[in-house]
């Protein structure tokens, strides 16, 4: 079995990167591990930076995106019993879209299918050979080798591209706390997000659609969903959002909840030979700058532009630029999302000291235009080079 | 033995206090335990904000600071072998003035003795009493008692002020690094500051006149100035400040050296009864920012104008807000101050990630006109509320 561009991973990189891959005439095929339920019911990131929305309109993904997502152009920075908005579109011309990663990636494997794409689901890859071009899977019970000119790793965290690199360096930070995330069938309370910092911990109000509302708790990084009732939840939520100018949380059924742990991580390269590592195989981002999935896109991107340029032309010059050009960006977002996160958060390990920096700083991004716009510009997403 | 004002210490923070009250017709006196000599000799801060010359302008204090002062409207941030202008006057509208602090000590000094004011050198104050309004302090083998409305502590971060505040709250930040400072009798390398990011540590090449460098090199905090000789000064400036685009630093003969740690420190509140904390008493910032004088500047300008309502009008509204306005600015200058440390210096206990991150954050600063004009605006100084 032999393709142009082995893709580990139907996540929305793989798929994004099958699809524009597709669009220039490359073959590809993606070799995912669960099924096709599962994919496109898991609960991830959900706010697009204008950039990742280019992009999927750009390359014809975009139609119920324009219809569905929604268009945001400020978020609400909460703390000291007050709001304060950030006006992300005036200060830097740009806005960002709701629209949950689940429907990116129904959206992605239809179109993929319809396009007669290559994508299996239950296609368990055991291992890659980054020289040799070849990567074997176990698919019905059956294991088959696929070969290919280049393997792109968008097999996440847990994934087995990683471990192909055999140079790999790594750089880590846990962070004292996780998030509790829970989906609610219940109209926001806010038609923009709100960044809420309290004594208690971090909070985040976000949203799904007109009717199903996100909502974030900072929690202890071993902290049990059973300790947890939808009572304390809502009561701990409404603390911590407040009441600022009579506004008012409201509750309603939770149909899902979890908690994810807070890490910072980077590979280094993020190219082996023929591999090519995007997305969360090669690094993880804190949720709270939004920057995620958005670093996955970009990721794709660029490695869409360097495959096409090598099959078009010959020249490899942007395959040999893409780990150097793809960390440049994740670096940025790795820095802002450490921002953003410890600007936000409680730090149980914080002395007075720290908390009175904390809220100076705090003061300072939503009195300072130039601040702001520092916040502003990062969360919109820094243009792709 | 009575008057308006008593004010403990004869640096800048006194001796401007004195001069501005006395422009309104306030009667003070200032205690100062050393001779005037060491008070004029002692080598100190020299970067002014604006609002710092604005008001050494405007009460008649700036005659030498227009002639001597030099005026820069930018700095460099270099590291990673180039150095990167911030341009600090195209982005805010304002300017900065390299002028030392021991220059002001001359002018203020010499303008006070010149307007009939109370200085007294070798006067150590022994006690204060904030709710009698009475300092006890010794001249001449002497012991007397000054009795006061009001009592300002500007006796510097040893002194006995605050300790006659009973409820005081103190915030405190030591850093693991300190500065070897040396002046030199050598023509500055460079017309404008330079603060440079190096694996080995921070160094800053300031100036004091156009025949005087002043230079600074972030050291172990127990460094030894035994260890430090002139060629190893010079050698390590050299390694750590590079050679971009053919620049080269001039050594020359060193006529002073030091070794100062870095400290974050913050009294709160600034106020108790009749006494009333400005400059180092209440708060340390690390050197990095250059605000420690200038917060000095801004903390007495507030009091001088409080202290002129209370005696012009009765109301002492001002007065009752000392603590809260001060401390607003005082925890925006320990937070820049703070940030601009940890951006530049080399911290010891950092892990790959957190240097990985500052790159980043640095290479971000240079690149951003956001983040740039944040810089800027902190090191010009934000406008006196």
């Amino acid at each position: 079995m032999r393709t142009q561009v082995a893709i580990v991973g139907g996540g929305p990189a793989g798929l994004l990167l099958s699809h524009l891959l597709h669009r220039q005439g490359v073959e590809s095929v993606v070799l995912e591990s669960r099924d096709r339920a599962y994919v496109e019911r898991r609960q991830r990131a959900g706010m697009l930076e204008q950039g990742t929305t280019d992009v999927l309109r750009g390359s014809g993904a975009g139609a119920r995106l324009d219809r569905e997502g929604l268009v945001h152009h400020g978020i609400e920075l909460r703390f000291g019993g007050a709001g304060h908005r950030i006006p992300i579109t005036d200060l830097t011309g740009r806005t960002v879209t709701v629209y949950a990663q689940t429907e990116i990636v129904k959206d992605l494997v239809a179109l993929r299918l319809a396009d007669g794409g290559d994508v299996r689901f239950e296609a368990e890859v055991l291992a890659v050979d980054p020289s040799g071009g070849t990567v074997a899977f176990r698919q019905d019970g059956v294991t088959r080798e696929l070969r290919a000119d280049y393997i792109a790793g968008c097999d996440g965290f847990h994934g087995v591209c990683r471990a192909a690199v055999p140079d790999v360096r790594t750089f880590t930070r846990d962070y004292p706390f996780a998030w509790l995330g829970v989906l609610a069938d219940v109209a926001p309370s806010t038609d923009e997000l709100i960044y809420a910092h309290h004594e208690r911990g971090f909070a985040l109000h976000s949203l799904r659609s007109p009717s199903v509302s996100r909502l974030y708790l900072q929690v202890a990084p071993d902290a049990d969903l059973a300790d947890w009732s939808d009572q304390r939840i809502w009561d701990e939520l409404a603390t911590r959002f407040g009441t600022p100018g009579g506004w008012k949380l409201k509750p309603g059924p939770i149909t899902d909840r979890s908690v994810t742990p807070m890490r910072s991580f980077v590979a280094e390269p993020m190219r082996h030979d023929r591999l090519f590592l995007a997305g969360d195989a090669a690094h993880i981002v804190p949720p709270t700058g939004a920057k995620g999935l958005n670093l996955a896109v970009s990721d794709v991107t660029v490695l869409a532009r360097a495959l096409t340029e090598r099959y078009a032309s010959g020249t490899s010059a942007l395959l040999d630029a893409y780990s150097a050009t793809c960390l440049r960006r994740v670096w940025r977002a790795e820095h802002f999302s450490y921002w953003m996160t410890t600007l936000l958060h409680a730090d149980p390990g914080a002395d007075d000291f720290d908390r009175r920096l904390q809220r100076s700083h705090l003061e300072y991004v939503a009195g300072s235009t130039a601040a702001a716009t520092s916040l502003a510009e990062n969360y919109a997403g820094l243009p792709l080079e």
